[in-house]
């Protein structure tokens, strides 16, 4: 099986948390929205999907895989669909369950790194509420961060099994999803994130361990992986960064 | 199994789709932090939850949903536990995965309701933030609402079986929380959520019938039920209401 994702092409978005679970597990994807538009990518293959006639489930917006005949939406849904046959999730109930609320609590963290640059969505540009993403990223570096960083330390910190994951004692999803989030945050923030990390070593270990992952390095090095840009999620604001 | 469920008092909040599923299906439950401190309840409940010594996979915030001897968090991950017994979602991984899917696009959406009035965040009074709250609900008001609305309606739309519901002919979960959301945008923006839903009939329609039922009539009728208020998820500011 192919699967087939689609997302805005240009920014890595939340479509590279799906990317790299679908990198580390090996499996053959398409990216359909990178190729050009004369071959069926582009924009319009996103909007080819979002607009289908005949689509009884249809997705709310992207990032959307399409697996067989069956169209999956939501990042943390489509992530906890590909965590059996990827591998990358526990096979028991409780521990799926446990996995999926982590990969939820990521999607806040990283939703209130978003709200940093544009607390009044994406309807303004950063330039036209500068000081609103001022201010709400005091809160978030004052508060925010060190809560969600001390919490998935704790997470790390608790699970006895050997090595640098947290669940159990092989990388499931959101051990990939957290180490694209420091990354994010590093870029985001090299100042007031680099700091934040200093006394988080299972954090900084984490991201590490997962970027170090044989097939992830080679999606790094294959150029396919985007770099971090300020049209992205993660965004460097150097005034922000204090 | 007498469910127990940890939330701040005094607000609907979040914890609000977890009852209206569990009133929904008359399962037992018990309100932890409604209780008095004295009879074990009250905030302090749910410190007691959060800061456990001995908790392997800790919860980040409430909700907070212990069933038996599982602690489980985050709203839709309470939901897709809950949607098997409770009888709320299909039974099969498709149509499981499609209600958890329209969940998670039902939390983007009061996501949006909220950061209308605490767009900086709840690091601020929404009197400190007054000037962005009006510029974040403009945008709101004139893009987003129409679009989830818009949505919304049309997956009502494409379910051919019988009767109000999104996902074929019996209600599930994302119906009890489309349901709470309509009535807390009608809390919130009187006047402009109230022009927003005149021409979505199918969504007016699912509103009534989620509160129709006998024992989420029951519940409202209860008392249990606490009323919107200004520190909750659905605030109503006339100055935003245009």
């Amino acid at each position: 099986m192919t699967y087939e994702l689609f997302y805005w092409p240009g920014i890595q978005g939340r479509a590279e948390f799906v990317r790299l679970a679908l990198e580390e597990a090996g499996a053959r994807y398409l990216d359909v929205a990178v190729l050009p538009e004369a071959q069926g990518g582009g924009v319009s293959a996103i909007l080819r999907v979002l607009e289908a006639r005949g689509v009884r489930r249809p997705p709310f917006a992207p990032p959307i895989l399409r697996a067989g005949r069956q169209l999956i939406a939501q990042t943390p849904n489509i992530l906890l669909f590909l965590g059996g046959p990827l591998k990358l999730a526990p096979r028991d109930d409780r521990g799926r369950l446990w996995t999926h609320q982590l990969e939820l609590t990521i999607l806040d963290f990283y939703l209130e790194i978003f709200n940093t640059h544009h607390p009044l969505g994406d309807g303004y540009a950063y330039e036209e509420q500068r000081a609103a993403a001022r201010r709400r990223t005091r809160d978030f570096l004052a508060v925010r961060l060190p809560k969600f960083l001390g919490y998935f330390e704790r997470v790390l910190e608790l699970n006895d099994s050997r090595g640098p994951w947290m669940i159990g004692a092989r990388p499931s999803y959101p051990d990939l999803s957290m180490a694209q989030v420091i990354a994010g945050l590093k870029y985001a923030f090299p100042s007031a994130g680099g700091r934040a990390l200093r006394r988080r070593p299972r954090l900084r270990a984490l991201h590490d361990a997962v970027f170090d992952r044989p097939r992830i390095s080679r999606y790094v090095a294959s150029g396919r992986r985007l770099d971090f840009n300020n049209d992205d999620l993660f965004r460097h604001y150097p005034e922000l960064d204090r």
